[in-house]
């Protein structure tokens, strides 16, 4: 139980930035969002992150976090994006910044998944895959309603498929994260000759541009190619759609829809996440609340 | 519960080939094969194996029937490889011709599936992959040690995943199975101009002739880069491979455990099925069988 002055904290970790919240017992939530510096190292997020959450509120009875990769009490896996992130111990080194008697750490895409599934898009939906396409490209497959989690907490993990376009499957690196991924893209656009530095002045360009639109469907097609994959294994209801490359709008959700609904034989509907870029904090949120609550 | 004298029975229709056995309560058995003529049609296909299951037994209690596809009470989905499979009542044909107290049909891989989860390679499995490379590729996810069925009944269809070569998004055919499975690459290997017309002559050719050994790698590339987005996605302690596919031994084995465990950022063990080529006839089997026991 929570008594009366307590709050609960979430804090989401992305590849780019890091967003806080506290909500209290009325309800009410505070926000704070910090940009991760560009080669910014891990301590130095996490001191940061620390700082946020102090000046956001104090006596903190549960703490939910989200975090990119696979969370061991030691260290956290496949999470490349940010510099010494697999080397942390940031399970224990959140329990001893943050003072909050409980604390759980969850992987950032199976969080933004628990929150269509509660309150979202994937309310009630009995197979369905959540899909997050932004720095990092990964889905969590929900199966008898429940996120699938695998042997190792790994499910999900697409981003390491092999691309079409280079058959290696040596296990250096995320070859599909690396081609269509926000960061890989980004990459890629710059390298591109188009005077332009993002994906946001991509999808702009490639609206008249047919160089730009190339790149954008390389994308797409490759990203494509893997969900319905993935949507083949599981055989979903429903897929929906988050992470930060959904803000590109109708120039990824038409072509994206078209190409699964085209190549799966049992067409699922598919919707845009209702929480977001929120949904990974929210779901954080909720796991904090569920440590109170004994849920 | 069975009468004394009853028996109960297990067909399994595959792409070339039915398999019936009959098995009596004191566990004895008794098998027949029947070979599918090139372009007979499902009626006869029917017939006939309704003729040899009178044939090898009477007083059948309960049959347990597998075949390719999804199965509904009036058509079977999915299921391109014998004529006119698709349009046939599958499950009323069976149910007048066999006079069998309880019938049950089940997808094959599924079936098979059931077999290595109950007795086999994949028991005390929470999370796994079974898969078939035959005149058909599919899959059966196993998450929380139960076979996944999806929306549709179509979880683990992958044969209908977009191949590397051709970005086709259409949803006419299965990309992956006419590429790679049996009957596909029979095709392939027809038009190579080797000389050769089936996939064993191609394994044994490939150990001298490099055509050939580019000719059957091709079709374990584009196997591998579908099976490491499944196995991504539910990320499996252990795959256990069966189908015709797995005769060639070593030369399939040796080259798609190095793909699939060089590229999964959790390697699972890899195995080959227990039981062969009766995995979907005794899975059959096992379901007739819980239908009298009413488990």
């Amino acid at each position: 139980m929570q008594t009366p002055e307590e709050s609960i904290l979430g804090i989401d970790f992305g590849g780019t930035k890091v967003a806080l919240r506290v909500m209290h017992q009325d309800g009410t939530t505070r926000d704070q969002r910090l940009k991760i510096g560009v080669g910014e190292d891990a301590h130095s997020v996490i001191d940061r992150t620390l700082a946020a959450a102090v000046e956001l509120g104090h006596n903190v009875a549960a703490a939910g976090i989200s975090t990119p990769g696979i969370v061991h009490d030691e260290r956290v896996d496949l999470a490349p994006n940010v510099v010494g992130w697999s080397d942390l111990s940031l399970t224990n080194r959140l329990r001893d910044g943050l003072g909050a008697r409980e604390i759980v750490v969850e992987n950032d895409v199976k969080a933004a998944a628990l929150a269509e599934v509660r309150e979202g898009e994937l309310r009630g939906v009995d197979a369905g895959l959540y899909v997050n396409l932004g720095t990092g490209i990964a889905i969590a497959p929900i199966v008898a309603g429940a996120i699938v989690r695998g042997a190792h907490g790994a499910a999900g993990e697409i981003g390491y498929g092999v691309v079409g376009t280079v058959l290696d499957f040596s296990g250096k690196g995320a070859p599909l994260e690396e081609f269509a991924g926000g960061g890989g893209l980004t990459r890629r656009i710059r390298e591109s000759g188009l005077g332009i530095n993002d994906v946001e002045s991509l999808v702009a360009l490639s609206a008249t541009n047919s160089e730009a639109a190339t790149l954008w469907m390389s994308a797409i097609d490759e990203i494509a190619r893997h969900l319905v994959t993935a949507a083949l294994t599981i055989d979903p209801a429903r897929i929906v759609l988050g992470g930060g490359m959904v803000r590109a709008g109708d120039a990824l959700m038409v072509p994206l829809s078209e190409r699964l609904v085209g190549a799966l034989p049992y067409a699922p509907t598919i919707a845009v996440s209702a929480f977001g870029h929120d949904a990974a904090l929210s779901g954080a949120l909720m796991l904090a609340n569920d440590r109170l609550t004994g849920r």
